[in-house]
């Protein structure tokens, strides 16, 4: 059901992209059996540095679905429609904001999830949401779509490692919540008024992952009489009582 | 994309359905150019005084999607996977209940969003749903699929009228909240504690008709920083704002 993604074809333009933002490439795609000349060597040097997916494929069987007829020369890439924000700039942007608050996202892997929790966010004047370079559901038309265009609203900070980056958000005095079901404290139990706060939330099934849970200062539970919350609804449960709590203790 | 529904084969099984429950049948097939017999007869006059869709077709077609070889008679109905309740049942079914909550939905077409509605209610512990009989969203294998299986959870009930549903449920002390894009209050300046209360949610776009806004005893309207919220998350933020006051509000 995912809708088709954007593409970028042809050995200089993807060697571009490649240098340029490796961030905004979803996947690289090489024709089969085709010769490793130069252009094509430098750009599986550089997708590995840079931890991207590479996948041998008939490139006009790609292309039945993209576009016919373009001279790809043997290499596309699928690219994000829109483009990622680095981890530095988004936290320096944030400086001098009252109340700092953020969304990272564990594995969400299905499109419409993340799609749904990128407008929620952006409905709630989150500042941003944080996913993994290499785990995370690529933004893709369907994501687009299902964020009812919030994912050029709202900035998307892709990050090596979700694990370090807890770390220097704590060092720089914010706050981190997992969700966990079963957890002792309720979400409205939290003060979310006074902190810079991230709210992390894991793949459906699977949960946040053990490493991150160890690092978080608060384990909420969203109390429910029948199994669990789909993920974006626990999303929108949860930053909506920070907001709530926000705009109940604002000067009016 | 949306999945198959159940279907109902031949002259008797579908005049019988439709005499015991034409709540759980979302549309009458017929051959088209079938000579009118009187079961035939009967079936578009029944079919006509509950108000049920009826479409003549070749249903060769539809079978191609459903079973092949199977006698029909010219004749099926696609029903619903799961019952509806009936509203004076329903209504009779929550006595003594201390708490009272329901969700109305007034058009909400998007079988996604009206499963993770479902889904939502029965999580928050509310104790149905109401839609309407004409324009709701019929309870696909899609709807199903996306309520986890709460649709055997929590009764969903189908009314004529959901507008004389609202004077019924006024008469019986029940406050009818509405929600408004910009009304004055905020979803949490509601106190859901000391009533019994029924939460009406119109389609994304449209909104709640005018009619039913009417006579809505409260408007409404959840903040948002970016457009507005996707219904099924408008539902899932009120309904926790809800189950967080009565939560709050409980002995411990």
């Amino acid at each position: 059901m995912e809708s088709q993604n954007n593409y970028i074809y042809g050995k200089n333009p993807v060697l571009e992209a490649i240098s340029k933002n490796p961030k905004r490439i979803n996947k690289i795609y090489i024709q089969n059996n085709i010769g490793f000349d130069n252009r094509i060597k430098k750009i599986i040097e550089l997708a590995k540095s840079a931890k991207l997916q590479i996948q041998f494929t008939n490139l006009n069987n790609k292309l039945d679905r993209a576009e016919l007829g373009i001279n790809h020369q043997g290499v596309m890439a699928s690219v994000s429609p829109v483009e990622f924000v680095e981890y530095d700039d988004f936290i320096e942007s944030l400086e001098g904001n009252a109340h700092k608050k953020i969304v990272i996202l564990d594995e969400v892997s299905d499109p419409h999830n993340f799609g749904a929790i990128i407008r929620t966010c952006a409905c709630a004047g989150f500042d941003g949401i944080i996913v993994s370079n290499h785990r995370a559901c690529p933004i893709t038309s369907t994501v687009e779509k299902t964020s009812a265009g919030a994912v050029n609203y709202i900035p998307i900070v892709k990050v090596n490692s979700l694990s370090s980056t807890l770390d220097d958000l704590k060092n720089n005095n914010w706050w981190i919540i997992a969700t966990e079901v079963g957890a002792k404290d309720n979400y409205f139990n939290i003060n979310y008024k006074d902190m810079d706060f991230a709210i992390i939330l894991g793949a459906e099934g699977k949960g946040i992952s053990k490493t991150l849970l160890n690092k978080a200062d608060f384990k909420v539970n969203i109390p429910t009489k029948f199994e669990s919350l789909n993920v974006s609804t626990a999303c929108a449960v949860i930053v909506y009582e920070a907001v709530r709590q926000l705009e109940e203790a604002a000067p009016k």
